[in-house]
């Protein structure tokens, strides 16, 4: 399988996501053309800051290895990861990390700042681009959806 | 109870790391004068590359207050946040971390980058230097007994 298999197993996970009121955010961990960890966005749903498709799938590939170092690993990711998950990836030392869509607001990996060219004990690769289109389509129809909804909700007002 | 009191706590579950064989570094999570998350690094026993303490503890926050936002919480941590953890302090919304030990190898609070000050939708106030002696006297002691154990292994030699 290539890079774009991949990154359409993602793409599923982010539409899971989607379907259930997250943020749109799939991800996969490959090793040896196998799937070793899979993860979306659940924070809404799981009410835990850490819900993030990128932790879900490190914690998930960890545990189906049976160790913390995934370096044989490469990571596809429809939206480029914030600190916490870029973190998760240089302390996971996966070598490799092939991104959907930038993230201009919260992207560690090159956007808001660049963690993986900083001064840590390991550097992963990044690509950027890959099915990037269909990543982006599912993030605005996700948010277009949210506004609607948002528009529709009763306005408050000061109590009389 | 203080700071110091919170701190001390902390400590104590660095402790409880270190006789695990893990390197020893403690959190605590604090709203409204009740400790509501609690967590240290368990990566070695876990086998997780996500088993850093204030993830932990900030997983255990969210379970306990049933919601991603800690936006009144104090954190208090034994050595200073690596990536992942700082950029789950942003995500969580954590007003206030206060920090024991420098990390000059991998802190992301001032040492090798500061995220906090880095134009993400959250800055934390961070405070340096409370209890740091006794964090890296607890530090000091454990990579000194690590160094003493591998001395005694005995060397790989070639096959002749």
């Amino acid at each position: 399988m290539d890079d774009t298999y991949y990154m359409q197993q993602a793409l599923a996970l982010a539409e899971e996501a989607a379907r259930d009121g997250e943020v749109p955010v799939g991800c996969i961990i490959v090793r040896k053309d196998q799937i070793v960890g899979r993860g979306r966005n659940r924070r809404e749903t799981d009410k835990t800051a850490l819900g993030h498709a990128e932790i879900e799938a490190i914690g998930d590939a960890c545990k189906n290895l049976g160790g913390w170092r995934l370096w044989e690993c490469t990571m596809y990711v429809t939206l480029e990861p914030c600190p916490m998950c870029a973190g998760a990836i240089i302390n996971a030392r996966i070598p490799r990390v092939v991104v959907g869509a930038k993230d201009e607001k919260s992207g560690a990996c090159g956007s808001v700042c660049d963690l993986f060219s900083m001064d840590f004990n390991h550097k992963p690769q990044v690509e950027f681009g890959l099915l990037e289109a269909e990543a982006q389509q599912l993030l605005t129809a996700f948010f277009c959806q949210l506004r609607e909804k948002l528009k529709d909700r009763p306005k408050w007002r000061k109590p009389e």
